[in-house]
């Protein structure tokens, strides 16, 4: 657990939000806090659904183990890592419980190991579906209620903000095709409202910031050229001495240009254009390709929100968002709340960079360059 | 300036939050405040648009005038009142200024009075057309900056905050078509979305609160038979004579039922369903009639966000929402932000209300009767 | 009780901060919420001594009646119009409750009005000591805890805010010489400490505000002139007529400088000195015979903290302030904490006022020669 | 610069509180930011007192890159590595700013490095005394004013805010004695009030934790081991190598029981006792000597608000604190505070902690046993 206090929650984002100095210990302990608030929110407004008092109890210690151990697959840098090994943080997850001593401290919360990985690794025939989606459901689970609002604190970014105790005190366990799911009570409207708006708008202020997706880009390379052998880290004793300030410092040995703009903060890539919506796709790939003409295709990167690992749409398509609670029965909440039904579905957000030294010029004039031309073919349109 | 104090900004709102109970007098001192922080950055961003020093220093002189005094011809429940006395306050605010203490309190600031008055009921062809937008224009007025944040505090409701400093820091004036507008500069198009959210959820939250929405639909019953003259106000005299606080005062003495109701907070109707979308406007329809069958036209009220006098779209059809600066020019906010696209357009909000004694049954049977009624037809389709 | 929706809390207090315009409406919602919260964490700690479920479930619905109804004796202004009237708001109170329609009220919250009452205005001998301390005692009860709170969030006086969920959750019932009083746990003492800071800071910058208390000295003329006679609002139904509104109506039409001053905010005192410590007193006095001698005894008004009927001093000589329980058994929190220690005991504040027009000099003179008279007498010493 | 990333502002306080995990960078862009908030201040109200415009221009880059700068000279845990190593981090701040790269970045600010080092580490002599102040005073300093506020808010200790707004609007550059000096005007008392008790309650609840203080204690013994030749980092290359997240990498390979204690936030100390008040000595050594005795000296650690290097006390004696104008010209602030008069003077607070593994019964044992042994000698006096 300790090892999560040298995790960033943001990663490389303080590039961007000097105060994005936050750990994965601190989300734990919140998530934590969030959903044991929720789960006694949904237990009493139905005791009938968590059996007797004894029952009651084991599924409250076990929600909080889950909730307090969600994260401790995570490597330094988490999705960068994850996909130079080639291996997601849940599958780490399950190594880590079996380990003898967190073993231990799972018995001593007198709790069963295999429903908490169940809880946070687990499909949906899960025997807690209700915890599950607290632990780790696409919408109202309590990771989520923690870190926007963690991650909005620690960046400063106003916008981030919901009213999560409104929000939990209207969570209800409801009956939908015979399976219970976690949803909201009609008078929670407004603030799932504001949660989905917060969900929104951190995305595009924090998730998706030029500045953090173009470290994380040079990262990547860093990280590679640190491991080239993608199983380095397979041997669990040698994963967890890994951690975000060792791959710092070890960024300080190294003397590839990519080590040395993440130490100092060189900013390498600069953002020529970006666009937000459907319509804009055809605009996107013309500038994409007129930069890459330009400047050469090694000097252009295109980056789109479905690189991210964190899934911004709310609902796409047929799937359901979250059952809201009524007179006529529960309903899907795109059709009770007219600002949810717009932030739902596919996003679309397109950013295009260019390397500041792709050419002999100097580096100003080939931002202004990158940006002319794209702000060229953006008004042909 | 002081009656002001004596007029509630958000009116009977405070029946609904009851802490919204702040008064036009602090919204004046606010929306001076926003708007010379406002002006100082137009100003310091492009000095040449505004003059000379003892020119600029004038402008600055008059934007505040017309800010503190832009809300002196409110009456008291403005709105209700002003459709009772079938006169408009922007009518009134021509008389006031031309009353002579005001006119020497004008005199005073070293301004003048006609600038004053066009600032605030003026047209387009205004001879400081980017001050008259900072003082009372569609989208980036003071007015409307000050009057959210102050009823989102008074209120409490969380959503309706956005970050003032970062979308005044990012005002400037541009040129569009020969005419000098008030847009921003493209790195403010986070903080306008916040604005524009903060907007949208102000009014879904409080503006269009139904409790309030109840009382303002019994509050006209009242004031019509306060004052059943609808000229019973036109002397400037007595318009000043009366405030909110005189007008609670007579209700006391009132014996109607409406009258009560507003004083001992009654709820005389309750909601029966609202709608969002204007794929819903079919079923409002038919819920309307099947509830005016059932219950009888005299006992069922329908509103609509039309009825309200805030203008919630941002931007309908053709209009212009926001200019943003950019490498290519100025272009819409909808074109530089997903959100603002999504959330600007006509708004097809309404409720329907019942009497809670609309038929010999209890008033907790009328209540249910009626929502089922509609989720029955909501169910059908 | 909503005509205390016409009471402001802070009396005349948003002469001098305009935003505070706050009812003890919404101060009596705010003192059940706290008190409740109160109640629920001193019984979750011992449920013991709150006797078996179906009485502690008693005296749960009888603290809420007590706070939500503990300020219905009071009249408009409050503490001016006591003076007048020559009769204390908790007098008031033993007549209200016994209204018919109030008593109903009562009944149908199925608690004794009796029970409601001692806890309101009740002695230390009380039925439910620990109750009447939450209620109406000297320093942990939830009027107090609510109204620092929410009259630093009206004025917006940031100092005034204290950790009030802290405080709240370290709230415990003692025994101290065989009888329940309410007391903190050790770990509360930082919160206490914040608790008392908070209400230091807040008589220091809004309740003996300068403006605030000189147009509370200017208002007692004003209610002498109103009700000539002090047994005018004897008839509970005559009293019941009146609120903030209705008097500040009726100066409307009274003609008197006074009414004319408090309903235009004409400033007809100004502050010449104010004084701090027990040391200054001779200073104080040496100020205001200078002043009597040099504009007239019936020009100058002097003001002290001990005219407040606010309570400032936390704890006087033997007293005990707040029990904090610790190892070796409750102690005072003064031996606790050295700031609390620091902050107790007698003030000495006291503040001295000159008419701006006390001489045929301009008003500014006046001012200005108050002023160094003073100085000139503290640059002696 | 971006070394200050790795440097904690507040060392080990996240074992205590741990979303205090905010790095010196963060603390120098905000220390920036309030010295140049307070420098325009200073001289919008005198600017006769900065010379002509190209001067004051010169000062006030010069005491934005001073306040940047102020802190590069720390090294890891700042207070505990110089005592290990010998050398105060003021010294180290010189060398920095001679390096060839530092050098280049100031003469780039268009400012001289003597300048800034006499600002940073200077005398009272120096040739800019009100920056000096600004930058490394003892009360009314940039630095101060940003860390108090800071740490409140990422320990989310509420009472550490206080109303730096209008802290800073009433600075003001007084004549005292010939010399210039920054003190306030009057009108910010309040303000300043609100200050003091900010720094008494970070002292109280933050800086001097006994959680902090316990590991503080442990980091000692684990630097000495790391550095056993205090002259180890003496060479500039090899001080610049290191930062927190270095030595938390070392301490993995460290097998000294006290590098695992910090590595696991093993608690190796518990609190017995704790003392505020000068009269409370004559406890403390009777429980100090009581505790040696019973447990041995080596489990018994001392501790005493004179060992931070954090200056508590607010003028202590004849000492000045900060200088208030006024119409009889400056006073010190005690004079015209009741507040602050109180919170001056030195601190006597003293805690007492005893080793968990003392003896051979066990730690709870151990733990209750030494706090019955102080709560007795407590009792007795």
């Amino acid at each position: 657990m300790q090892r999560l206090r040298r995790l960033r929650q943001l990663g490389l984002a303080y590039l961007a939000f000097p105060s994005a100095e936050h750990s994965r210990f601190t989300h734990a302990l919140g998530a934590l806090a969030m959903g044991t608030h929720a789960f006694d929110e949904l237990v009493g407004n139905a005791p009938e659904r968590f059996g007797d008092s004894v029952h009651a109890a084991y599924q409250r210690r076990l929600v909080r183990a889950a909730l307090l151990l969600h994260d401790i697959g995570h490597g330094p840098f988490s999705h960068s890592c994850e996909s130079v090994l080639e291996v997601r943080h849940e599958a780490r997850t399950g190594d880590l419980i079996a380990l003898p001593e967190v073993a231990a401290g799972i018995a001593d919360l007198d709790v069963d190991a295999k429903d908490v990985l169940a809880l946070i690794v687990g499909d949906a025939d899960n025997r807690y579906p209700a915890l599950r989606e607290l632990v780790s459901g696409p919408n109202l689970d309590a990771d989520r209620m923690d870190y926007l609002l963690r991650d909005a604190y620690f960046t400063g970014v106003s916008n981030g903000r919901y009213d999560a105790e409104q929000l939990i005190g209207s969570l209800r366990v409801l009956e939908r095709d015979g399976r219970l799911v976690v949803g909201i009570d009609r008078r929670g409207v407004v603030a799932l409202e504001s949660f989905v708006m917060a969900r929104y708008m951190m995305f595009a202020s924090v998730y998706f910031h030029h500045t953090t997706r173009m470290f994380e880009h040079i990262l990547h390379d860093v990280l590679r050229d640190l491991w080239p052998n993608p199983h380095a880290l397979d041997p669990i004793e040698e994963f967890l001495r890994w951690d975000d300030f060792r791959v710092l410092n070890a960024l300080d040995e190294a003397r590839s240009e990519a080590a040395r703009a993440l130490r100092n903060r060189v900013r390498v890539y600069a953002l020529a254009a970006e666009f937000n919506a459907e319509r804009d796709l055809k605009l996107f790939e013309a500038c994409e390709a007129a930069l890459r003409e330009r400047f050469g295709p090694q000097n252009v990167w295109a980056d789109s929100q479905a690189q991210l690992l964190h899934r911004l749409p709310f609902g796409i398509g047929e799937e359901s968002t979250v059952w809201v609670d009524g007179p006529g029965g529960a309903v899907d909440a795109r059709e009770v709340s007219d600002v949810i039904a717009k932030l739902s579905g596919k996003a679309y957000w397109r950013k295009l960079f260019v390397r500041r030294d792709s050419t002999s010029s100097g580096e100003a004039e080939i931002v202004s360059e990158a940006r002319q031309l794209c702000a060229q073919i953006l008004a042909k349109l």
